[in-house]
């Protein structure tokens, strides 16, 4: 495998490392992803996250582990067991399908190496035709409010929704950012503030709560967010907490959009009643990083929410800008 | 003084103490609060806490001070800086108020402790009205949607909207009460979860970004929350998070009731704009108890929010419900 990089993961000498991102940002700490058994592990606990990441490293780890010489058998429980790891984003089943497709048409191990990496670079360019479509969105001076992290912690390139801030950053029309927290795993907190502080952004940093505020108060432009899983209608879920944020926009109308590649969009998802939620552990709730502050007691914890395609203004796809209420299947290759 | 007690706060032979809110739910530790200057502190840090609660101590503290044989120009500047402690929760400023005309009448501490003892003595009935008002609103079976911490912990009796949803649960009218935790300080996770599990009341916890799902599924039939700080119009503070709770609620077409005694209606102020809000440290935001988990850099951190009345279904006040619209000066006495 050639040597890869990318803000979260590296391939050198063969060998792929991954940022463990539970540790961020106070700490940088690197994790084996070589071993898919290990990688389903990252996955699970959240070291490595992000919808287009998690396919790109699953890609990554099968063809190291084809590389280190397993059986044909192995590589298909591998495969198998990697696309079950987390059951929102479609990305991850989507690249499992591709390295599956290599498998079952004979493929060797340089045949798995070579599609993984080519996962890897298209994720690179999806990421980069996001913001050729995202940033004409923005006016010059504009306020963005995003949720959890969509940046280049989460693809191999600059990111979905975070990369189209910082492509429009960088064209002069980000005056700044403000970074819903994003309970219970605090990600906006600890990935998307620790990756606008490296790049320079100027950013403000809020509880999920208080977004309603600025809102109101016309402190936010634009809200831009990730997904992990797009119906066919448009429908998408992201990160939870997106949801409300949707409606609190539409109620002060503020424009919203959903960023996502079209590794996100599922064809065979009609709407997002077929988006397959996941539940968490209760501890995530009534704590944080092995510290607990509520009772014991019944707790509700999905990993996303559903936003229905009518709250968004546009969704921004690496294909171009959809209005709601399109059939995605007609932007099908 | 007479020995006085409720959930958060007790007085026994003179000596007042109040429960150290930020302690719970793992440790139940007393402060003293005879002296008005710690009394200050206990405010400010959120040791006692809830519109109704720290006016009520406050008051007894003062009272105390005076038994112990505090000068008259003691006495009117504890009176003024327990007054200036908090900015936003009016309770205070009107026990204060309630406290001076004592003072300026020529009263002895023997009256000062009667008032106190009254301020007491109110909040107990005060609460009892509101559930009056409140309980016949809701049918068999409901599930209430609450935010922060409006029960026993917050008042002298049981509570406001958590009194209301304690009372209807003994008639039988509430089969599970939905806790938002209320970041930054957790007030939903720690002190609500805490007072339900008390109780036995069935509840459920979640972060403040998960209330639209429920809302959205038809799983939450009202939502009841308390407030710091009602204007003339109807326009109230309370806890922030409150105003994108109302926002969303008025989305799914779920009644939304703020809950109050009359102590929290501020005349002077005609609208919400009129509300002081208090903003608290970045450190609150960035992480919690201690723990940091975001990076330094620019932090948003109201304590509360202003809904405006038209998001409420109706008000529900120790002195009856009132349409959103009312004028709330022809309550006056």
């Amino acid at each position: 495998m050639r040597d890869l990089a990318s803000l979260a993961l590296k391939v050198e000498g063969g060998r792929l490392r991954i940022l463990d991102q539970t540790r961020l940002p106070f700490e940088e700490a690197w994790l084996d992803g070589s071993d898919p058994g290990a990688m389903v592990g990252h996955i699970q606990r959240l070291s490595v996250r992000g919808a287009p990441l998690i396919g790109v490293a699953a890609a990554l780890s099968l063809a190291a582990f084809a590389e280190s010489g397993a059986s044909a058998a192995a590589l298909d429980a591998a495969c198998a067991a990697l696309a079950r790891a987390r059951p929102t984003a479609v990305n991850l089943m989507a690249a499992m399908d591709r390295m599956r497709a290599v498998m079952e048409g004979g493929g060797a191990a340089a045949d798995l190496v070579r599609e993984a990496e080519a996962v890897f670079d298209e994720d690179v360019a999806l990421c980069e035709a996001m913001a050729r479509h995202g940033v004409p969105l923005l006016a010059e001076g504009e306020a963005v409010l995003t949720h959890c992290n969509s940046g280049a912690l989460a693809t191999a390139g600059v990111g979905t929704a975070l990369g189209v801030v910082r492509r429009a950053w960088e064209a002069g029309k980000v005056a700044r950012v403000y970074v819903d927290e994003t309970r219970p795993l605090l990600q906006g907190a600890r990935l998307t503030a620790w990756e606008l502080k490296t790049l320079g952004i100027p950013f403000t940093l809020l509880t999920d709560s208080m977004a309603a505020i600025l809102l109101r108060e016309g402190r936010v432009s634009r809200v831009l967010v990730g997904a992990d899983r797009i119906a066919r209608n448009g429908d998408f879920a992201n990160k939870v907490g997106t949801y409300g944020l949707a409606v609190q926009a539409r109620h002060h109308g503020v424009p919203f959009h959903p960023v996502a590649p079209w590794t996100t969009v599922d064809l065979r998802c009609p709407d997002g009643r077929s988006i397959p939620i996941e539940d968490r552990a209760p501890e995530e709730v009534r704590g944080y990083g092995g510290a607990l502050w509520a009772p014991e007691g019944d707790v509700f914890n999905p990993a996303f929410d559903v936003t229905p395609a009518g709250l968004a203004t546009s969704l921004v796809l690496d294909r171009g800008l959809v209005r709601p209420g399109t059939d995605l299947a007609v932007l099908a290759p």
